[in-house]
C-alpha cells in the first residue's frame, strides 16, 4: 500500500508535499520520496528509505525549489526493500522528464513488462509502477493527457497515479476505482491526495474525488478533466474503511470514523457477548468500531489495552522477551481493569492470527477471566491483488482453520466474526460497488496469471537492489 | 523526569533492562542507558542519545553482561541535552565502582555541590545526580547500604535511587515519597521500576512499593530492608496520576487508568457543558478522562481528534505549515464528527497553552460550533522543583492571565479546570500525602535558595558538554 | 574517471571485486558499487556514496554471493553526485539483466540518448553510460556478444566497459584504446581490471591488454575473444601515464613508475635549473617524476613536503585558514631542508594553478630562497572529452596566461614544462598512438556538438537526483 | 599517545585548534576534542571518536567561542576505546573549572589513584590523566600555577600537559622531558603543540621549547614561567625522532627529517648491502632514512612500495584477501623495479613482524630475488611506560627471536638493525639526554609496580565505558 500527493501551483510545492505525506504515513513507512518541478521546468527528486521524519534534511528540501510537487510514501512488500524501489519515479523522455507516484497493484505488470522488454525496454526497479513510465515515454498523443491515456489503455488493475509531464500535473484514478483519490483547493492551486486528512493538513479545501476513469491535468493553461475509459463497474476497496485509512479521513465520499463506528455496531448486534463486563479496542485502528459495539450493547468501554508509540521501525527484539515480545512491547494491559473480567476484545481483522493470539494472552495474564474476541469484518480467507499486502493465502488463519480450530489455536471463549453482508452494510455509501476480494475470494477481474511473479519481485528473478 | 529500571539475579539482566526501559520511555525520550554487572564484579555501561530503541545495538547489548543491571531513561531539561548527562552514572571508587540512575530533583543540589567543590571534588556533569556519587565515594560506613544511608544523609529533595555497588544493588526512595518506586519478583531474581508497567513487560510479579525513606539492599548474602531515615510527611506527586504515569501502570498502589476515569467524572461534576453535543479527549494522556466526563456526563464520547504517532523526535518543521504547525502534523481533527457540533474538549492540563491554542484552532478549522474546554486537573501556577520539568512561573498560562483572559486568548466558548479538592478527592488512596505544589504554590519543603542555578545547568557557569 | 574490476569464475567475486576496487580507489572517489550474479543467475546490487571503505558492510557483502562480479568506483563530475549516477547500472531486460560499468566518456551520447528517448526510451540518470545498456537491450544478436556488438556500432568515445548479461561477462574496449584494461588469470577464472595493480591485490597473473576494439565473452562455455570494429587508429591517454594511474601498475603495456621517472629526466634536460641545491616532489604523484629529475641533474633529492592522508574528503576547511587552507592542511614544508635554499619543485601537471600558488606560497614561508617550478608534462589548455573530469578552457590557467603572467601568477622565480615531444618521448611504448588533446588542443576524433550539454548533466535540464 | 595543542588570545582560538589537531593527526586518531573558553569564563567542550575531519561539524565549532582553546588527539589504547576515554577532560571544581589535555603516561598513575579513592575521589575514565585533575581540585596553591605545581609534586612518568583553570592557560612538562613541547607566537597570541608541524599550520612563530620541569601560565596578567621541580637528568624519547614525530618537524631542538636521514645513513655504514641493485622504503615513515642509506651507499633510491592512503580507519577485511590480507591493500610492489633485483628494503622499526613479513613476502611475488631488511633503529626488545604503546615483551619479535630464527621468521636474504649507539649518534643534539628502555631495557627511573594494571584498564576492573 502506499500514499500518495500532489501539488499544483503553490510556491512551496515541496514543503506541503512533506506535509502531506506526514499525514499519509500510515499507508506506508518503508520509504518517502519527493519530486518538485521548478519555474524553469527542471525536476528535482529526492527519496529516502525510512520515515518522512527522517528522510528530508533542510538541505534536500531548500533544492526541491518550485511550485510544483508530487510525493510517496511506500509500504514494504516482499519483492525489494531498496532505495531503487522508493517513488516516485523520475525518468527524462524525449527532452523532457515524467515523474510518477502510483498507489495500487496492477494486474498484468508482468505481460506488460514483456511486452516492453520484447521491444527493448531496461527496467531499474521491481516496481509494476515503472511499466506505467515506459508506456507514456512511448505514447505519441498531442498532449500529456492522452499520451498519459494512451498509456494507461490495457493497463489492468488497481492506479491511482500523481504524474508531471514536463510542468503539466496529471492525475489518473483506474476506472474501478479501487483506490481512493481526491483533490482540493488551496488558494490559486490544486492539491490530490489519497486520502482527505492530507487536504486538511495543508489547509486545502476537498473539492471532490477523483473519480474512476477520470484523467486530470493541470497546468498553465487551467485544469481539464475527462472520463478517460469506457465506464466500468466500480469496486472499491471495503478494506480502506474496515482497517486501512485513518479515521479522520473521508474516503470514497464516507467518513472513515462513521463507518468502522457502524461496523461495530453491527458487530454487537450479529455477534452479542452477553454476560461480558467491558469492551475495549485492539488501538488505534479499532477504537471506533469497539466504540461503536459499546454503544449498540452497552458493555462499557474501557482503555484496558494501552499502545506503546516508541518502538519505532527499528525495534531490535531483546532476546529474554520470548515469543510474544514485540505484541508484548508494543501493547500493555491494564490489569486494574481485566483482573478477574469477563472482556470482549475488538479487533477490525485477523490476518495471520500471531498479534490476536498475543495479545489473548496478555489480556489473560493480566487476569482476564473470559476473553470474547469479536472483529468488526469477515474473515480474510484470499490474497489481495489491487494494493493491499496481504499474505499468500496459506499464511491466512481464517483461510486455514475451522471455527473451532481458530477459537483454540487463539486461546479465545468465544470468536465472532462480522458478516459480509453486515460489513458492507455499514460503508456510508451503501452496500454496493465494493471489492471485497479479500473476505469472499469473488475477484471481480481477472487475478493475474502467476501472483508470485507478481509478489516475489526478487524472488523470481527480477534484480532487487540492496541500498 | 526519568525513568528508572534494575534487576538483581537474573543472567539477561541488561536484555530485561532494556525491555523494562521500553516500557518507561514516556518517562524521558532524551538519553537512555544501561550499567550491566558481570559475575567477576566488572560494571560495563552504554549510553546514548535518543530513544532506547535506537541506542543499543547488538554488539553494545552482547558486552553488557551479567546479572545485575540497572537502566535510565532520560529527559531533556534546560541545562545540558549532552551524553555527559546520560546517566545511570558509572563511576570507579576504591577498588570498585559505583553506578547510579536516579528519578527527581535534588532540592540542595547547589549546596551540596559546593561543599563537594571546596573539598576538591571534580565534576564532569551538570546533573544534581552526580553529588550523591560523590557522597556515596566518600562515606566511611561498613555495608554499602551503609554508605548509601550516610551520603543520603543531608540530601534534600526527591530521589528514587538505584545504585550498584560493587555486587550490590541498592535501592532508595527519598522520606517523602514524591516520585514512585516497585519491586517485583522474576525468578529468583529482583525488579525494580518506576512503575509497574515495566514489571508487566518483563513478567515479574509485583511484590509492592518501595516505601518512602526506603533502603533496600541485595546481593548474594540475600534482600535486606531498613528505614534510612527518621519518618516524614509523605507527599506523593499528583501530577503522576493527572498526567506523567502510564494508565497501564500502579502508581502510589492506585491504577493511573481509575484514578484518571474518576478526575474525568469530577470534572463534569464541577464543570458540566451543557448542551455540548459530544466529548473528546486530546489523545492519548486524556483518553481517561475524556471517557470518565463522558460516562458522568452522558454525553457521548467520540474519538474527534486523531493523534499522528509517526512524527518522532527529528521532526522539522516545515516552513509552510506555520504558526500551529507542529500540532497540525500531530493532531487531525475528524470534520465528519465535529461540523456543525458544540463539543467538549478534555485536556489533562495546560501548561503554556500553546498546543491548547493550536488544537482549538484546528477543532474550529473543522466546524465545531463551539468548543467546551475543561482540563481534568488545577490550573497549573507554580514550577515544579522536584522533579516535573515545567518552565518558569512566567511561561505558565493560568499563572499569568485571568479566567476571561485565558478564555479569550485559548479561543474557547467556556473554560472548566477542576478544582484542587475535586483532583485530590479523586486520588485512589484518598486526597492527603499529595505534593500539589504546581496547583497550589504551597511546597511541602523549603525550595532551593537560587532556583534558576539549579535549573540553568551550563548558564549558570557549569559547563555542559557538546556530544 | 572511474575504475572497473571484474571477475569471472571465482567463488567469492563480491570480495575479490571489493579488494579490487581498494587499489582503484585513486580513479573514483565519490560512490562505488558492486554486482554479483549467483549461479542461479539472480543478479544483486549494492552502491554507496563514498569511499569503497565506507560502502560496504559486513551485510552488504554477504548478500553479494555468487562467481561473477563487477564493480565500479566513480570520480565526482559536475552533472549529478547522486547516488542515482552511481555504477554498476543494473536493469532487467527481456527475461534476464545487464550489469554495466563504464570508464570513459561518450562524445556523441547526447545524439544517442536523444535517438533512443525519440524511441520512447526512459533515462534515470545523467550518465552517458546509461545509452549503453538501453542499446544492448535493444539489439537483437543471436549471442550477448553480438548483442553488445551490435549496440556499440554508432557509438563514438571512450570506453571501458565490463558487462554482464545474465550469466555472461562481457568486455569491451573502444577500438581507439584510450582508457587502460588487462585481463588476468586467478585459478580457473578470469579477471579484468582498469589497471594491473587491481589484478596484483588479488593475486591473479596478468595475461594481457584488452586490444582496443576487442570484445570478450566469458561464460560457462569458455572465454571467447573477437574484433569488434574494424581497426582505427590508437590514441591511448597519455595522462594515465602523467598523472592518473597508479605507479605501480602497468598501464597500456609499459610500467607507470618507469615512464614518470624517463619524464623527469626528459624535464631535466629540456628544463635545468642550474644552481638549484635540491629537488622535491609535490607528493604522492610526482615523486618519481621528481626522483628521475635529480637522477638526470644530479641536484639532490629531498622529501620537504609532507602530505597529510589524514585528511578525508569530508574536509571542513577551518575558517582562520585562510585562502591557502586547504593547501596548508594537506602538505606541510620541511623548514629545515628549505630555509635558506634555491629549490626546484616538480610536479607532474597544473590545471587551475591554485594548488601550485598555495604550495609555492608556503614553500617560501618555510625559507626557501628560490623557487623554480618543474612541470613533467606540457601546459594544460584543452579540455578533454574521452574520460579526464579537466575543466573548461576558461579554468585553465595555461590556456588564459602567458608563460610571464603565469611565473608571476605563480610566485616562482622560473617555470618549466616539459615539451609535447619530450613528453611523448618518455612513453614507455614510443611517442606515437597516444592522444595528447588537452596538451595539443589536437583531438583526433570529432569532439560532442555541444560540449557543455554533455558536461553539465541537470543543469542542462537533465533530471539530476539528490540522494 | 597522543597530540596536544593550545591556544591563548587569539580570537578563533577553537578553529585554530582543530587546525593544529589537523597536523597532530599522526599522533592519534582514536578520538580527539576541543575545549574552548569564552571572554565570560565559560568553558564548551566537544569530543568524538574517530579523526578530527569527522567529529566537529559547523554546530559544534560554531559553540566553541572564545579566544582560549586546548585541544588533543588520541591513540587507541588497550584499556579503553570510548568517548569516557577522549580528552580533553573538563571538570568543574570549586565554582571554576579544569580543562585538560594530557600527552605521556604517569608511572606510579595506579597508587596515586588509590590515593584519591581512598580519600572518596570517584573517577569516571580509565585514564592515569584523570588523578591528575584530581589532584590539581584538591591543591591549596593561592595561583592556579601553584596549585598545578602543587598537583604535580608526586606525579612520576612523562607528560606534556596543557591545562585551562578558569581562564589561565597551564603548561608543564614532565622534569624528564620525555615528550616533545613547544611553544610559538601568534599576534599578541600563544600557542603550544606537541609538535612545531602544528604551529607552522596555524602560522605561528616558533618561540622555543617548553623546557623539562617548566611550568608556563598565561593570563590577561601576561605569561610568566618557572621551574617547577628540582632538576633531573633528561631522557628525551628516541623514538620520537626514529618513527613518532613528522619529519617536518623540529622536535628536542632537531629537525626529525634531517635525524632520519642521519640515522639511514649509519645504518647503510653499519649494514651495508653489497650486490643489491636498489633501495626503498616502507612509506612513509621510513622516506627519509631510505633516502639517507641511498646517499650512503650509492645504492639507487626507487619507489618500489606505493602505500594505499584510500584505506580509512574502517576497513574491513575482505573474506578472500587472506592472511596479509590488510598488508596487500595497504601497500602494492612495483613489479617493474622489484623484478630480478637484490633490494634493499628499509624500514624505521619492527614490532611485532607481522607487517614486515607479509612485506615481505608481497615484495618477493613481485619478482625480487634477494631481499635484504634494514632497519633504521635498534631491536625493540621492551616495552615502553612513557607514552608509546609498544605492546607487552612477549609480542616484541626481536625480544623473543634470535637473529637467525628472525631471518627465517621474516623470510629476509638479510637483516641489520641499527645499533643502539649508532642510533643515538644520528640524534641531531648528540647521544646522550636520550630514553631507549625499549631499545635497550634500561628504564631511566622507576616503571609501574604492575605495569599490566597499569596498561589493562577496564580488564584490571576499572570500568571501561562503551560508547
Amino acid at each position: 500500500m502506499c500514499g500518495i500527493f500532489g501539488v499544483y501551483g503553490h510556491n512551496d510545492a515541496a514543503a506541503l508535499t512533506q506535509l502531506g505525506l506526514y499525514s499519509l504515513q500510515h499507508r506506508g513507512q518503508e520509504s518517502a520520496g519527493i519530486v518538485a518541478v521548478d519555474d524553469g521546468g527542471h525536476a528535482r527528486i529526492s527519496r529516502a528509505m525510512g520515515l518522512v521524519s527522517e528522510g528530508f534534511g533542510d538541505e534536500a528540501m531548500k533544492q526541491l525549489s518550485g511550485a510544483i510537487g508530487v510525493g510517496h510514501t511506500r509500504y514494504s512488500t516482499a519483492g525489494g526493500s531498496a532505495i531503487e524501489n522508493a517513488q516516485p519515479i523520475l525518468a527524462r523522455v524525449r527532452r523532457g522528464h515524467i515523474a510518477l507516484a502510483h498507489n495500487g497493484n496492477l494486474t498484468n505488470a508482468v505481460e506488460l513488462r514483456r511486452e516492453l522488454e520484447d521491444e527493448g525496454a531496461i527496467f531499474v526497479s521491481t516496481m509494476d509502477s515503472e511499466v506505467i513510465v515506459h508506456r507514456i515515454a512511448r505514447a505519441q498523443g498531442a498532449t500529456p493527457e492522452l499520451r498519459v491515456a494512451e498509456a494507461l489503455a490495457g493497463v489492468e488493475g488497481a492506479y491511482c497515479l500523481l504524474i508531471v509531464i514536463d510542468s503539466t500535473v496529471i492525475v489518473a484514478r483506474d476506472p474501478h476505482g479501487w483506490r481512493p483519490l481526491v483533490m482540493g483547493k488551496l488558494g490559486d492551486g490544486w492539491v490530490f491526495a489519497s486520502e482527505t486528512c492530507a487536504l486538511d493538513i495543508v489547509g486545502a479545501t476537498l473539492e471532490r474525488e477523483v473519480a474512476p476513469g477520470e484523467i486530470i491535468a493541470v497546468d498553465s493553461h487551467g485544469l481539464r478533466s475527462g472520463q478517460g475509459f469506457a465506464s466500468k463497474p466500480i469496486h472499491r476497496c471495503v478494506f480502506e474503511h474496515v482497517y486501512f485509512a485513518r479515521p479522520d479521513s473521508k474516503v470514497f465520499g464516507g467518513s472513515v470514523d462513521k463507518s468502522r463506528r457502524e461496523l461495530g455496531r453491527q458487530l454487537a448486534i450479529e455477534c452479542p457477548a452477553p454476560g461480558a463486563e467491558l469492551v475495549f479496542a485492539v488501538p488505534d485502528s479499532s477504537n471506533s468500531a469497539a466504540l461503536g459495539y459499546s454503544d449498540q450493547s452497552g458493555i462499557p468501554y474501557e482503555l484496558a489495552l494501552i499502545r506503546n508509540h516508541y518502538i519505532g521501525r527499528t525495534f531490535i527484539q531483546p532476546t529474554q522477551a520470548g515469543r510474544d515480545a514485540k505484541v508484548k512491547v508494543k501493547y500493555n494491559p491494564v490489569r486494574e481493569l481485566l483482573e478477574g473480567k469477563s472482556v470482549v476484545m475488538v479487533d477490525d481483522s485477523i490476518v495471520r492470527g500471531t498479534t490476536t493470539r498475543g495479545l489473548v494472552s496478555i489480556v489473560r495474564a493480566a487476569g482476564a477471566r473470559e476473553v470474547h474476541m469479536r472483529v468488526s469484518s469477515a474473515p480474510i480467507i484470499s490474497p489481495c491483488y489491487y494494493g493491499i499486502d496481504t499474505p499468500r493465502r496459506e499464511e491466512l488463519i481464517a483461510a486455514t482453520m475451522t471455527h473451532d480450530e481458530l477459537v483454540r489455536h487463539l486461546g479465545v471463549d468465544s470468536l465472532g466474526y462480522l458478516s459480509l453482508d453486515g460489513m458492507l452494510s455499514a460503508m456510508p455509501t451503501g452496500p454496493s460497488g465494493y471489492c471485497h476480494a479479500c473476505f469472499s475470494g469473488r475477484y471481480p477481474t481477472a487475478i493475474p496469471a502467476d501472483p508470485e511473479l507478481l509478489r516475489a519481485g526478487s524472488e523470481a528473478g527480477i534484480p532487487a537492489g540492496i541500498a
